[in-house]
């Protein structure tokens, strides 16, 4: 009798069998580089900026100068001259001095802080006013502010958003080192499974598992490929989960994981490698079959839809970032139940709840339907042996993608 | 005098300034249309499913001989044959007959209810024992449940997740018509910008904020195309802002707008169109300029990184969605302020923070800095007006993508 495991059971198990993650990287251009995961830690070469810069338009001054400068009495000091933007400040202040510069342009020797240029007043005879004093350090991005050579500026397992592309460019990171995206190969099977661009015959059914779990795959962040769909013969599933093993980092089997006659694929994965459990303690998600070939994880998602969609959410999503080096992103929120939801025995229980501002409606719908996922924004985990949520309970929802 | 804009105001002006919204479409089959924004409503061709299907694998009956039915008087069903996977029902149950069907197989005449495996034992002599009654309609999926014929599925403006995938690939609609993404063009400005990649001589400084906002506009749904930097000269500006505004949705400039010698992005639009506004009361955002050119939107942002990305999230992304066709995602949580925050006069400020837990960490950073972005999970709107935010005051915080 193979094992029957706890949700949280199984998903241990599964990143904990992880054995043969995938290491291979590849080396991007930066712009190409949105949304990957970093494979190494990305040091700073130099020093950000790499000189002491303005951060206004303004007027650069020895702060000393302008100490007690008031409306009353500014401080009169003789304009030197103006840093020209991406040029060097060659001038250097001598006491009573300022300088012109613009946002970004270097600071000149002799000048600790800068004034904007609303708070000074240009006069004739190349003087500018200034009104009130100024600290030392104002206005000032010094060198190395913003990251110092040798400084790790982003660590391994990060994720590249817009943000971080801006930090790795400002720093002239502009090839780097990213996880390679896990292959995920994506088997459908049944026999009364056709491709959803043909018009069903008889009791036939349109594969959306296929194409839906291609999809979820790569939102995830995985490299994804459907193959097929394979009709329940044992030797045909047998030759084509071979073949499906080769070149991927997970397998994922769509269906023929329930009981009766649709066990062909736990025979076929027992056969061709190692069972780890049939059956997860969950509703639904009740036929879910994982284990490996040759310590490539295969797993076996129930064949309704949204069954295999939760389940997947649940423990295939995970196991997709933790092959992708990167940190689990599970977004949640607190929402109060609209309803009582009844108490739950023997089994954890996945239920799909739309949001409402702060309210959580739980969606009643039977198995097998589809319609019941696009209305949901997410789920609750319920645990199990546990005696009812009254109407009103403050739940933890997890919100799909 | 330019008028200078509270960020409400600016982005209720952008959004209904938008006479010209992209409504071109692209026909995609269902697998390229991930994350894209529905351009049509999409309704059912059929009923799904189009027969009466089993949701488990197990005995279809008809319920009222299981009627009383207990573990000490079962009720003795006559198995009358199987539904193959796939294939129409072509038996018809007689009184006190049952036939094995798997789950996804049609029901047969004469049955209005599933009878689980586990829940019925098959005796010698092609009998099958019911132990408890099953009610009408149990376990069974009937026609048109997941949608019926004309019933819309989707709407449109709704972004295709793996689930809308999923849905869609179940009804058969396997090419649909997709929202055309919104053509971005960035420029970005100033003397002393230098690609990334090149070595900065003198104090020329590496433009960060080209390959951020591109991936900026890319992550909000964008097709973006950095278009490269351009001197702070006024005549070369004009000629590359009236090509860049050519073949696109929406020109970004970045730089640029500050206020003293480099407004001739100002000079530069009101030339080419009309400048909607010139300052936003915003901190930091304050050099924000935007307008038209041929009913196309024009936005000059900040040169200072965490500025121009800032009111990118707070200004542009709404713009980009709104021209996408689709309704603004603004994922936000609700956290307590780890330390109080000084009174805010006169403008609104966007505030930088952290996650930790229920907790909002605020980044102190100078303006100018590159990494305090990465450090930070969102930002705070503090009104303009404000006394103050004492330490443990619960704010909502806008979280970055």
């Amino acid at each position: 009798m193979l094992q029957v495991l706890a949700l949280d059971e199984a998903r241990a198990l599964l990143l904990r069998k992880i054995k043969k993650a995938n290491k291979k990287t590849d080396r991007l251009a930066l712009p190409d580089a949105l949304g990957r995961i970093l494979a190494e830690d990305v040091k700073a070469n130099d020093d950000l900026p790499s000189f002491n810069r303005s951060a206004v338009d303004g007027f650069a001054v020895s702060a000393r100068d302008t100490f007690g400068a008031s409306a009353a009495l500014p401080a009169l000091l003789r304009l030197a001259g103006e840093v020209k933007m991406g040029e060097r400040a060659e001038l250097s202040l001598n006491a009573d001095e300022c300088a012109a510069v613009w946002t970004g342009g270097e600071l000149p020797h002799g000048a600790d802080a800068m004034v904007m240029l609303e708070d000074a007043e240009t006069l004739p005879g190349g003087l500018v006013a200034v009104e009130s004093p100024a600290a030392p350090g104002r206005h000032i991005v010094f060198r190395g502010d913003d990251g110092k050579e040798g400084e790790t500026l982003l660590c391994a397992s990060t994720r590249l958003s817009a943000r971080e592309i801006g930090l790795l460019a400002a720093f002239g990171v502009t090839q780097i080192e990213v996880r390679r995206r896990p292959r995920v190969h994506i088997l459908s099977t049944g026999d009364e499974l056709i491709d959803p661009a043909e018009t069903p015959q008889n009791a036939q059914i349109r594969d959306c598992n296929g194409p839906m779990l291609t999809a979820a795959c790569e939102q995830a962040g995985a490299d994804a490929r459907f193959l097929g769909r394979v009709p329940d013969d044992e030797q045909t599933l047998l030759n084509e989960m071979r073949s499906a093993a080769e070149n991927c980092d997970l397998l994922l089997l769509s269906g023929g994981s329930s009981a009766g006659a649709k066990d062909a694929a736990v025979r076929c994965l027992s056969s061709l490698g190692e069972v780890f459990f049939h059956g997860l303690a969950l509703k639904p998600g009740k036929p879910t079959l994982a284990g490996e070939i040759d310590e490539m994880p295969v797993i076996g998602l129930p064949g309704h839809p949204a069954a295999a969609y939760l389940v997947f959410h649940a423990m295939v999503r995970p196991l997709i970032f933790a092959l992708s080096g990167a940190m689990l992103q599970e977004r949640t929120t607190k929402a109060a139940l609209t309803e009582a939801v009844p108490s739950n025995h023997g089994r954890e229980e996945l239920l799909l709840v739309r949001l409402d501002g702060e309210q959580a409606i739980p969606i009643h719908a039977k198995s097998g339907l589809v319609s019941p996922m696009t209305q949901a924004d997410g789920y609750v985990r319920i645990p199990r042996e546990t005696e009812g949520l009254p109407k009103g309970a403050r739940v933890e929802v997890i919100l799909f993608d």
